[in-house]
């Protein structure tokens, strides 16, 4: 007998229909002789709903209330879920957050986990209940309710599925699993069969979209495979797991793209020793995080600089960074909220050379221009113009032989 | 300074702009130097929308699952008007039912408060925080979540005051306050000033929907001043308190209907010992509570039991009813949904007579035909066809001189 982590995301149970496909699914994996915990998102539509309440309060509402807010759309979900279950015949008993309890610091809306305690859950599976978690929630320690950001829910069953040891984390959503890069702008984009963490990390941090990136983080610590599935077929989806041989011999793996950044340049800062800490500590103060940063040469004893924070986060961000820079005396802060980062994701890169080169070609080639690069150990990003991302996409897609790959792959 | 207790239900929290005045409201009253506590329902059509919900999945939805599932809306207002709050720079902080914690026992859809701590909510109160709690809802001993039923935030609200031994409750609600009957049905009802605990339990019981009942029972138990008031004025409403020499002089308060009840008949019952406890304790052991109870004559040794339910109670209510039917060999289980109960309501009744004999000639003279009646010390309800219902209200208003009554109390 197996413990399976599941987790349904917010299409998945987007109305009562889903839901009780969604308990079919659950209890199939049941009768087959498994413990099952399940978490689930809202039903999707409701986060945004929320959201948009809270934004017709006020610009900047109030980050613990905001999170009491949105985190009532998964209550729903866990509710229905287990209902569904019930008339089905089946035990089942539905836990928020602090009924687990599942501990997170207290950075509301970004909240980490620190802590879950199995026992409540524990004695329920013993007892052949299948628990249904709500997912994207916590409590911190003063009872307050806490949020984990967007895609909280994978990391919440990640961070379940290491908690209670289980066999597999499925993660359900409403396509096949990891593609090459978005199918919706390549038609020829394949499904990746398997991948490491770190290529996954990349590919979740740049926008691809299917896993929220902490749970990677939380999956690799912990040594949890997950199962990327769709949960309107029963296809075989993608396997995150640990790095192996196999993925070496693939020099690209995908091509992500994230439009969801804004760019912000101080210009003019005098170029001496603690100007990046003054102007960067005051955004990780307000909790904001900063992605790629880039620093140009001095000239004449001055400098621009220039980093991308999400969209979410940007009205904040430039307000805060607009007070910093008078504090150096730069003369000027710019922003651009038109801008999408493109970048390519392999863990081949370690040992061949040239991927960069060639990305860098192949985008001059097609006459985009290149305004921001950040590189790691296994992969290459890019920032341009909002208006060349499906083109640059596509591009290299090609060149990098994507679909080809992926198919010699399976 | 005053302790207040504010409750807002689902129209006064209806929209961001309506919970925007309600947070004016509240900062007003803040600002005078009282010390807030605001209990919150659900915004208006929430609690039905998730109703619905739960009714698309099945038609009895797991008691539990179902309390989860409802007690999601106040989560949302709640955080809301902290937000409003907030935003507008005061000290504000939300609690849900299980953060006070409200403690209930574990009849869900019923629960019924058992205790409130109040260490947390007065150390806020100490910090001049405004604090806001969710109605409706509290946590049973395992840590599951309660509600309190249709109307529960008045309940809590008046806990609250009693635990925290406020100053006043005042209950804000649509309406101006409790009138001598429905001003949609009498153009000529009138706001009542100051009405005994007594006979508001039996406006509320027989329908007035102004104020649930258990929240009339909490604050005749503790003595909490109840003052019912419209949010969208600043008129003066009514005061429910104890009773006074004043309230003896008026012989009718106020004429109630209920459209809300169902009529369940077992005929040809075997007129024996322990025959109606056979009937009615499943119905109790269902937690369905049987309003009126009608048993007639013995004729042959047989007899006919006849009591209503709510609606809301009645497809299960009926369906328990025919299997005990079956066991106490009665022929046969007829039922009604389209009654009506119509009930005269004063506590001058208890020292003056005639008030049954007028109203049953009255609506004898209209030619409506009474089904069942039912008498306390301060009412006699009656129940008869529902499309009698506005017609028996206008006329006993009327011959009671209520109109009338209410402009002389002024």
């Amino acid at each position: 007998m197996a413990l399976v982590v599941q987790k349904y995301g917010g299409t998945s149970m987007g109305t009562i229909e889903r839901i009780r496909n969604v308990a079919k699914r659950v209890a199939k994996t049941y009768d087959a002789g498994n413990d099952m915990v399940v978490v689930v998102s809202a039903m999707s539509g409701e986060t945004n709903k929320l959201v948009a309440l809270a934004n017709e309060v006020c610009e900047f509402p109030d980050n613990r209330e905001y999170d009491v807010l949105v985190a009532s759309g998964e209550q729903v979900s866990i509710a229905l879920l287990a209902m569904c279950l019930k008339a089905m015949g089946y035990k089942a008993k539905s836990y928020h957050g602090w009924q687990v309890p599942i501990v997170t610091d207290s950075s509301y809306s970004k909240a980490r986990i620190e802590k879950i305690e199995d026992e409540n859950i524990r004695g329920d599976l013993k007892d052949g209940t299948i628990v249904i978690v709500a997912g994207f929630q916590g409590v911190d320690k003063g009872g307050s309710i806490t949020t984990l950001g967007r895609g909280g829910s994978d990391t919440s069953a990640v961070a379940l599925a290491a908690a209670l040891k289980a066999d597999v984390c499925e993660i359900y959503t409403d396509v096949d699993g990891v593609y090459t890069t978005d199918p919706n702008i390549c038609s020829d984009a394949c499904k990746i069969d398997k991948i490491s963490y770190d290529e996954m990390l990349e590919l979740a941090s740049l926008g691809a979209k299917v896993l929220q990136i902490r749970s990677v983080e939380f999956a690799k610590k912990y040594n949890v495979d997950i199962h990327v599935r769709s949960s309107f077929n029963d296809n075989q989806g993608t396997m995150v797991t640990k790095e192996d041989k196999d993925m070496e011999a693939v020099l690209v793996s995908g091509i992500a793209y994230d439009k969801n950044e804004a760019k912000i340049a101080v210009m003019h800062v005098p170029d001496k020793p603690g100007i990046a800490a003054k102007l960067l500590s005051p955004l990780s103060d307000a909790n904001i995080s900063v992605d790629m940063i880039v620093q140009n040469v001095s000239e004449d004893g001055f400098t621009d600089f220039t980093f991308t924070v999400t969209k979410a986060d940007f009205k904040k961000a430039l307000n805060i960074t607009k007070e910093a820079a008078k504090e150096i005396n730069a003369s000027n802060v710019t922003a651009d909220e038109n801008i999408s980062k493109i970048s390519v994701v392999g863990v081949g890169m370690r040992s061949h050379a040239g991927v960069a080169t060639k990305m860098f070609q192949s985008l001059a080639q097609e006459g985009i221009n290149i305004q921001m690069i950040s590189t790691s150990e296994i992969k290459v990003s890019v920032v341009v113009d909002a208006k060349y991302t499906e083109l640059a996409v596509r591009v290299l897609h090609d060149v990098f032989g994507l679909a080809g790959t992926a198919a010699k792959a399976e």
